[in-house]
This record gives structure tokens, C-alpha cells and sequence, in this order.
């Protein structure tokens, strides 16, 4: 039975991202932040980059920094300090676009290096702004449909031998569930199809080995467990096998060969440049460099350890704690299966006053409708004994009843 | 001939803007900025409003702030605070993305509403990211290009009657030509063809009319006269009549009819929203903001006088001071066909290297290889008394001959 004390006994426990944590700037005292999934914490010094960049490099420099600043060199920069966090190379991650307009990037790219091929194989369950991607494209006339109820349909699914891209969620949004990213890639391989896996909740949460997977294409959230600010640009990954295959969809003056040569036609960049298309977020990117630099710094064995560490007791928590008070453990026991968060099962039903009452209590979770209450450390940040104290006020919120009478905001991020 | 005192009479008159330019923060001491078709300048509460975004919204709230803040509904806020310098609706603009994002969206929604036409006419020497754009939807199999040498070509390729839409800038990058937007817009729509503007050059400089003059669809650059910060998002515009027309190419969680229902299957908004594709880029949204209530205030008509008297003025000065040097007006003469900028061409020849001595000089101009320089005031902060110190330093720099030792640092935005 875990309690206050033990809790505390494993933060006391060394680890090699231990100094990381003193480079994020701390919450309001007394909130529990378990929303890692929905914005992940401030490095501390984002503050003073951002004030930086607008006196100087807006206001003073104005046009000047585009030369003297670096501005246009930050999508790649970025992919680059991230590769490490998603084990892949330097030059094979840009940073640049939202998280919906990649999905689109890759899978008209994955369509374009697989064609004849025009099958996309998609869950039906799939964080949805992925699968409308898909849609739209099958819509538009560029591409055919087919979805699987769950990761076990899959082989059955590839079997007709006529998918050109398997497009997958490593982490499932609501659940939680972990999926075998190695496993699920060498299976579409095997049926001539590539993989286009979304990192959202994972990237920044565990390690990640995209080149050991062999992943063709993936991309993921930049605001999440990355760091990167509200509404940060997102990532996407191109596996070298891949990059020179194709126009990007999605062509622009950014990823154009000769950028600054302002030529009539098109000649796409080698390389991950080419699926630049407008000019850079300058200050989304200069916030996200924050993050960008510790992720430079993380060690990723010890930050899928430390994230192993805090969701286990969670678990462990859940069950002794919560289960006995209707709250159960949803998603999987197992961290191998596990993604960023815990996902709980509120057993009296509608989850949404339940969550508007803790977050109003000051235990910062997300909901996802009907049931599904979603708790989100940050490995680089959380402390075991804050979970103790975010489960001893949950438990507290339910005893009271007090959340049956909470007003539910509305549905968010 | 004008004077420094001349210069100085033309700021003393009233206009209805007058107030407006102290919202804005002052640039270095001495330093001249004619750089506006580059980067805006900073309203002064930009720094206070991120600073409290970065320190309440991030690190405070976190996640709650998706709910508290306004963040989600930030792309139809600022689209609507733009609407009244564009003259439209303010239901009809979105803040979203980049500027050639946009244009894909917008070129794909004019071939889904035209269709079963498929062919867009692009001037050969648009600004290359448009014609990319097309260029890339066409590679892939999604449209025709039939390229103009000039405007004066539009009607003869209007006329085989398989046009789905023309795509236009309304401002010519490098000269600051300025087309008629009512009677472009007109010759397309009697040969059936969608009108599709990028106003990139002239939002914020001028006084713009897009419902008067019945455009179809346009979109601009946001950080340019617009004033929305280095890289800021892009605005979009779609007329009521084709805003329900087709599914989005670009579709997007947050363009669905009901984002937070997590629906499977994508049901496009009704409206300009459906045009949004994923999560808001919440800071450089909030930094928008601040010239977003600006616009929201400027009247158009003063605007547009201010940028008339200003450029006029410029075009004297450079006629008087500079032409005799060999730097000569290469742009329209008439306001009624000029842009944001006034076009210059250095008889010498390679531009760069006094582009670059006039910045090392403190007069931040703008080149574009050959031999074009810009100069581009801001018709909310830039006084007549500048233009005559800018080309009093201009005409130093040329005099004294040493910007033939100036280091060229590289073409950029």
C-alpha cells in the first residue's frame, strides 16, 4: 500500500534528467498538473526568450533578423534537438505546420511513393483531425478508404496486398493503449505498405525509436509532452528512403531548392526541407526552442524509466485509492502498452462534472466524453509524491459529492 | 522640391489615424524603417500581453486555459478584427496558418467549386509560393496551369471558357504594381472563372474592398502591414456564396462541425470555419492580437490617404534626390497602381550590395535581386519627415561610394 512517505522515497531516487526539472518554471502552488497531454509544462526560460525576441528582433531589428536572428533556419533546428527524444537522425525531422496539416503532408507523400496503391488503412477509433485528413483526401478522389475496428483487423486489412499507407496512432487519445510500433511497421512492410505513426502521446513521454522501428513517415503534437507552447508548430519525420521520393503536397517558397532565387517553377529541396511550405512561425518556433534545447540535454532511457516509474504508482495509486471509489483503471495495466497518461473509467457514467470539479480543485486532469478521465504526468517534471496528493484529492472531491453539482465548461483540448 | 520642412508640414496635418501611432512601440533611436512590406511594426502592448499569456495561460493554467482564455476561438477573432481594412463581413475572414497553406486551401476549394473546370491561370511572375501551390496541385494530377506573361494576357486566356479560377496578387512583390481588383475580378466572372487574390502587398497599406469588388477568395500575409509579429499567421477570406460549397481540402479537427463530439467521420462546419484545420497557434495568435484591436479601430479611409500622401511624397523625393544618382522610380507613379511599396531599380546593376550598406547605414530598406530596391512605410507609424532623412542617408551612402565594400548577407524576406 503506497502512501505519502513512499511516494516521496522514490523521488528521492537519482536519476540522470534530475536537474531538468529545476529548468521548468513552477505552476501555482498548490495545483496538481496532470495535463501533460493537453499542454505540457513552461521551461523558465521562455519568459525572458520571448521578450528577447520581440524588443530586439521584432521591434528594434525589425527585417534585419530574418538575416541576423536565424528565423529561418528554426524548423529544421528544432527537428534536429528533437531527433534525439525520437530516435532518429538530425536532418530527418522538421518542425513546422500544425499537427493536421502534417497529416496531410505524409499521407499525400506515403499515396505518391506507394502509388498505383491508393488504400489507406486507418482506426476507426483514431484521434479524429487524423482520420479527416484521410477523408479528405478519399473525398478530393486521391486515395480509398478502409477502416479497422481495432489493431487486431490489421493483417487482415493489409491482406489484400493493395494499401499504400497504414496510418496509426502509437498512443491512443482516450485509452491510453500503447501500440507495437515495431510490430505494427514490419507487418505493413510485409504487405508492401508504408507507416505513418502519430506521436502525439508519446513523443516527450517515453523514448521512442523511430529508425530502430523503421519507420517510414510519423508525426506528433509540439504542445503536448514536447513542451512546446500552447498551439506549438508540430513535427513530422521523413525516413531518408522516402525524402526525395516525391513532391510535397503541399509546395511552398520554403521548401523550395533556392529559396531566395524567386524562380518561376517549383524545384523541390533535397531532403525533410522540402515539406516546408510558408515562412516559419518565428516567435511559435523561438518559445518552442526552449523546450527544444532540454530536449537536447534528456536522456531518453532514463526519461522512459522515470515515465515508467510515475504511471506504475499512478496505477498502483488508482487501485488502492480510487477503484474502491468508482474511478478504475481503463487503460492498460502494463507500461509496455502504455502511453503518456492513465486513463480511469468513472463508473456512475457522464465524466464531465467530475473533471470540471477537480480541475476546480485544483487537480489540473482532462476528460474525454463518455467516461474516460485522463491523468498526465510529466516525466521531466511530476514528482511521485504529487501524485499521492492529486489521488488523496480526487478521492477527497468524490467523498464530498461536491462535483455533482459542478457546471461543465465545455469540452477542450 | 521638397525639404525637410516641407516634410515636416505634411505630418502636422490631422487625420483620423493620427492617435494610432503611439500604440506602436518606437523603433532603435536613428534608425529609419522602410521595411513594412517586411515586417510591421510592434504595437507597444505586445510584450505585456505575451508576457501574461506565457506566465497566466501556460504557466498557471495550463490546460484550463483552453476553456478560460478564448484560445480556440482566436482564428475567428482576428479574422473578424481584419475585416473592416479588407472591407468583407466578419464572418467571412479567418487567421490560420501560413500564407501558402492558404493558398492551397483556397485554390483547391475555387477547382471543387468550378469543377468539372481544372484550370488555373497564374501569372508567370507572381510571387513563386502561389505559383508553387498550383504548381504542386497540378504535378499531382489535380489541375491545368495556363501561365500570363502579364495581366494584359488575361482576357485571351480567359476566353477558351476552361477556367475554374485566375489566381492574382493584388500587389506585384518586386515593382508594387497594383491591379484593379473590381474589373479582374469582373473579366473573371464573365468567363466563368473564380477570382482568387493574395493581397499580401496591400492589406494594411491601403484601403481594401473585397466585397465591393465581389473577389471570390483572397488571402495575406500577416506580418507584413498587417503588423502581426514575425512569422505571424496568415488570413484567409472565402465570399459567403462559396463558404458551403465543398468540403475543405485541408480538413481539420477544428474545422469540424463539432470539434469536441470526436466524431469518426468528418462533417465539415458551416462557414469560414470549416477552413481551419488543426489546433490554433495560440501565441502567435495572442501576439496578433494586439494589432488585431488596432485594425479593429483604424479607419480604412484614412489609411489609404495616409499611405497616399506618404508614397507620393517618396516618389518626389526619390525623383529630386535619388534619380540623379542612378537610383531611379521603377514602380507606377500613380497612387491609383501602386502597392504598400515604392519600387526602385539602381541603374548600376547587383542591387545587394547597397540594399546591404543601406541597412548597415540604419535605413532598413528591402532588395530583390537584380536590381530592385523597396521602400516600404508604414501608413500608421512612418512620418513624412523620415522619408526625407532616408533619402537624405541613401543619397549619402550612394555618394560616398562605400557601399561597394558591403558584404552581402543573403536575400531574405
Amino acid at each position: 500500500m503506497l502512501d505519502a512517505a513512499s511516494c516521496a522515497a522514490l523521488d528521492a531516487l537519482p536519476h540522470a534528467n534530475a536537474a531538468l526539472a529545476a529548468r521548468f518554471a513552477p505552476g501555482e502552488p498548490g495545483t496538481l498538473y496532470l495535463d501533460a497531454n493537453s499542454i505540457g509544462p513552461m521551461p523558465a526560460d521562455v519568459p525572458e526568450r520571448i521578450a528577447a525576441l520581440l524588443d530586439r528582433g521584432w521591434r528594434g531589428a525589425r527585417r534585419r533578423s530574418w538575416n541576423e536572428a536565424g528565423w529561418l533556419q528554426q524548423p529544421r533546428a528544432l527537428g534536429a534537438a528533437l531527433s534525439r527524444v525520437l530516435g532518429c537522425g538530425g536532418d530527418d525531422v522538421l518542425v513546422a505546420d500544425s499537427t493536421s496539416i502534417n497529416h496531410h503532408k505524409l499521407l499525400q507523400l506515403a499515396l505518391a511513393a506507394a502509388a498505383p496503391r491508393r488504400m489507406v488503412v486507418i482506426e476507426d477509433q483514431v484521434f479524429p483531425s487524423n482520420r479527416y485528413a484521410a477523408e479528405a483526401i478519399a473525398h478530393a478522389g486521391g486515395a480509398n478508404l478502409r477502416g479497422i475496428d481495432s489493431i487486431a483487423a490489421l493483417e487482415a486489412a493489409l491482406t489484400p496486398g493493395d494499401v499504400a499507407v497504414v496510418s496509426l496512432s502509437h498512443v491512443d487519445y482516450r485509452s491510453g493503449e500503447r501500440l507495437d510500433m515495431a510490430a505494427c511497421t514490419a507487418l505493413a512492410h510485409r504487405h508492401g505498405a508504408l507507416a505513418l505513426w502519430d506521436l502525439s502521446h508519446s513523443a516527450g513521454a517515453l523514448a521512442v525509436d523511430l529508425l530502430g522501428c523503421d519507420v517510414d513517415l510519423a508525426v506528433g503534437c509540439g504542445y503536448k509532452y514536447l513542451c512546446g507552447g500552447p498551439g506549438a508548430p508540430s513535427w513530422l519525420y521523413v525516413h531518408t528512403r522516402w525524402q526525395d521520393s516525391a513532391w510535397p503536397a503541399l509546395a511552398g517558397w520554403m521548401g523550395h531548392a533556392d529559396t531566395f532565387g524567386f524562380a518561376r517553377d517549383y524545384v523541390p529541396a533535397p531532403g525533410i526541407a522540402r515539406q516546408q511550405a510558408g515562412t516559419p512561425a518565428v516567435i511559435a518556433n523561438a518559445t518552442f526552442a526552449a523546450a527544444a534545447q532540454l530536449w537536447r540535454e534528456v536522456d531518453p532511457v532514463a526519461l522512459h524509466e522515470r515515465h515508467r516509474s510515475l504511471t506504475d504508482t499512478l496505477v498502483q495509486l488508482v487501485d488502492e485509492q480510487l477503484a474502491p471509489r468508482g474511478l478504475v483503471l481503463a487503460g492498460p495495466r502494463e507500461h509496455a502498452r502504455r502511453g503518456g497518461h492513465v486513463a480511469l473509467r468513472f463508473e456512475a457514467g457522464n465524466v464531465q462534472p467530475l473533471g470540471q470539479a477537480l480541475v476546480a480543485a485544483g487537480a489540473v486532469v482532462s476528460t474525454r466524453q463518455p467516461d474516460a478521465l485522463r491523468l498526465a504526468p510529466h516525466p521531466l517534471t511530476t514528482r511521485h509524491d504529487e501524485l499521492w496528493d492529486a489521488v488523496v484529492r480526487i478521492a477527497e472531491v468524490l467523498d464530498s459529492g461536491r462535483w455533482r453539482e459542478a457546471r461543465f465548461q465545455g469540452a477542450s483540448i
